[in-house]
């Protein structure tokens, strides 16, 4: 029998679906499971965007640019321009998701055995588009303690070698929910114009910042156009991750003309997606603001209930739809994997991402959960009652972390 | 300014479409330009299938499983079973494009370094997926005298070496429109048993096979379970090819496990297109009379004026919807440019992709060019009197080629 790669014996699971059999067990068995394990929004995708779908008057499916159709790359510019982002349909390249534009950027920009450096955790899939192309992730531990901010530069220092062609952050972040301030990507820019790096801003969850406080990018710091490769997706900001419709951006000709290459390659992205992402830029702003008002009141729930079980500590993180918690647990792996398999609460169990999966550096995040505030608040509620019987009954529990938060 | 990666100033720019600029020049200028470059059919996609994209009814346009929906996945078995494929929906994960499955396979299957063996003129994108994964092609000649039929056993042999994990083949084959007989494929089972390779086989262009000759696939030879793994699209058996719609088959259960982590990677297929490539499934067998009729047509119509021309050699493919043609020329890509930029005959020209793209070997093909009739039977007419004309206009005619053919 021929032998499979070694890259595709050593590409990780992912951490957010492995669990998906004993999930699918659960429900056999007849248990309520509560999905915070996925970031699978339960907003409506906007009528605007569907009815697009559903007026589609073309008779044949056919290719669109590699890059992506004119009118879709100027609608998006108007998008990223009321933004500030002052671009011109030629820095963009439509991707089949927001993958896509990762793996196109990495391919541009790192060869076999280059580095890129990633604060972590880092949403989990970074590690399987690095080992598509055999890239190294060199990553730097950002802490629970002060929320999840950006390490010091000087952490970063430390890992540049010749090898570090860039610097990767998502912003708002995933999984932490944390969101960069203006002082932490101005010594990010210098660090990168120092070192000669690319900065590769994921910015999938640019629409969901919360309290006031303002989503800032890389394109808005100035003299890093050669710099910053901007990586986006419909999936969240519309809920449209089944449109499988992202892109890159940047201002630095010589990537464009290099992604597009390999853009070519895989000839075109999804031509009825571009229709309904085109009609989607129209969406009007009443829609983000009711779907932002129903995130932070979620987060609210999610993060006062946390914080009210006992050993259990949860930073209030500002955008995305995330948390990571700090749990009384001996292994987070062990303890999702149990929530489905022996426990249940009135017959309901609850199903989360283990953080370990968005650390690349071994043991760490091991009593650390992800959760996506992703259902309604009633479930939200069920789903932290459900947590906290559990908590108390886990066999793995901690009594080290029970004291420590008595002791609060 | 950050250098990007070598892999990135490597890949190939793609031979079809590297002459788009010329072309768009040509039409500001007037000129109408009839594309035989590029695998767009002018068919009109199934009514079934358009008609299920104006039906969605789902309010939010999530993920699907990252293999795919498994009301799709049995309704593509059906499809397949009914081809003889003797397969379950486990065997199957659906991809973004018939590309997506060629790079998922690629990954799943060869290492940085690791060869694969596949008879040139191959399908140019090819080229680019093996850079992506830094994977040699190790290309076999085929001629143009036979029609490009199988190269030998005997040359296949030769080329392997511990670093070679696989063949590839494309059936009806792209470009060349060659269609592999159930001997040819006999003998590739043999080699790829002997030397435990795995056979990769492209089928996209299932559907097209005229004079009634039958599709044979390797799924369809037995005790290569282990070693076949089919790539698919929907893009041309539905005239589809903005859907983003493809699969890849295996019966290989480590393969198919190991691919299922890069496809986790990635998230998901598209939602819609899942949606309408389930009801295309249920296509009327008239469909593809009538398209395989049009095909037959067009394919005369265009070997036989082609054959016609002085000094022009193009055999009669038995499938898909290209041929290779041999002109007198000096350099199929100056000519092809030149047609562009220099020809017009009543205001009209043709846009044809160079074989050059195609070869892998330095040289090979320098006088041969792609065409693919993708239009209409008048068209293709006007197209073959336009480049009868230019081929006598053009300044690299080669006298040595245009005797032989006089001499025949």
């Amino acid at each position: 029998m021929p032998k499979i790669s070694s890259k595709g014996e050593h590409m990780p699971a992912s951490p957010i679906r492995k669990l998906t059999p004993y999930a699918d067990q659960a429900k056999l068995e007849g248990k309520k499971v509560y999905h915070l394990n996925i970031g699978q929004p339960d907003i409506e995708t906007p009528e605007i965007m569907l009815n697009a779908i559903k007026s589609i008057d073309f008779k044949v499916w056919a290719y669109t640019p590699s890059e992506g159709t004119l009118s879709y790359r100027k609608k998006l510019t108007e998008y990223y321009n009321k933004l500030g982002y002052n671009i011109s349909p030629e820095n963009i390249i439509v991707t089949n998701g927001g993958s896509e534009a990762i793996t196109v950027a990495l391919q541009t920009c790192l060869d076999s055995g280059d580095e890129v450096i990633i604060p972590e955790p880092f949403y989990a899939n970074y590690n399987g588009f690095a080992c598509m192309g055999d890239v190294i992730v060199k990553p730097i531990l950002s802490h629970i303690e002060n929320g999840f901010a950006l390490p010091p530069i000087s952490e970063f220092e430390k890992l540049i070698t010749e090898k570090t062609k860039a610097i990767m952050i998502c912003n708002p972040n995933n999984p932490t929910g944390y969101l960069y301030s203006n002082d932490e990507l101005s010594e990010l820019k210098d660090l990168c114009i120092k070192h000669d790096l690319f900065l590769f801003s994921d910015e999938a969850y640019r629409e969901f910042c919360y309290d006031n406080r303002e989503f800032r990018s890389p394109m808005h710091l100035e003299g890093l156009d050669e710099h910053v490769i901007v990586l986006d997706t419909v999936s969240k900001r519309y809920s449209a991750c089944g449109a499988r419709l992202g892109c890159m951006i940047t201002k630095n000709k010589e990537v464009i003309n290099s992604a597009l290459k390999f853009a070519q390659a895989r000839l075109s992205p999804g031509m009825v997606a571009q229709i309904a992402g085109t009609a989607a830029v129209d969406t009007p702003s009443s829609y983000f603001e009711e779907v932002n008002q129903e995130y932070t009141e979620r987060r609210n729930i999610l993060v006062n209930s946390l914080n009210k079980i006992d050993g259990v500590f949860c930073p209030n993180p500002g955008g995305a739809f995330y948390v990571v918690a700090r749990f009384p647990i001996d292994d987070a792996d062990k303890f999702c994997q149990w929530m489905l398999e022996k426990f249940s609460y009135n017959n309901q169990t609850v199903m989360m991402a283990p953080a370990t999966g968005f650390y690349s550096t071994p043991g760490a995040g091991k009593d650390e959960v992800r959760l996506a505030y992703v259902l309604n608040k009633q479930d939200l509620k069920e789903a932290m009652v459900c947590l906290e019987k559990a908590l108390l009954e886990y066999p793995g529990r901690t009594e080290s972390k029970k004291l420590k938060a008595e002791s609060l």
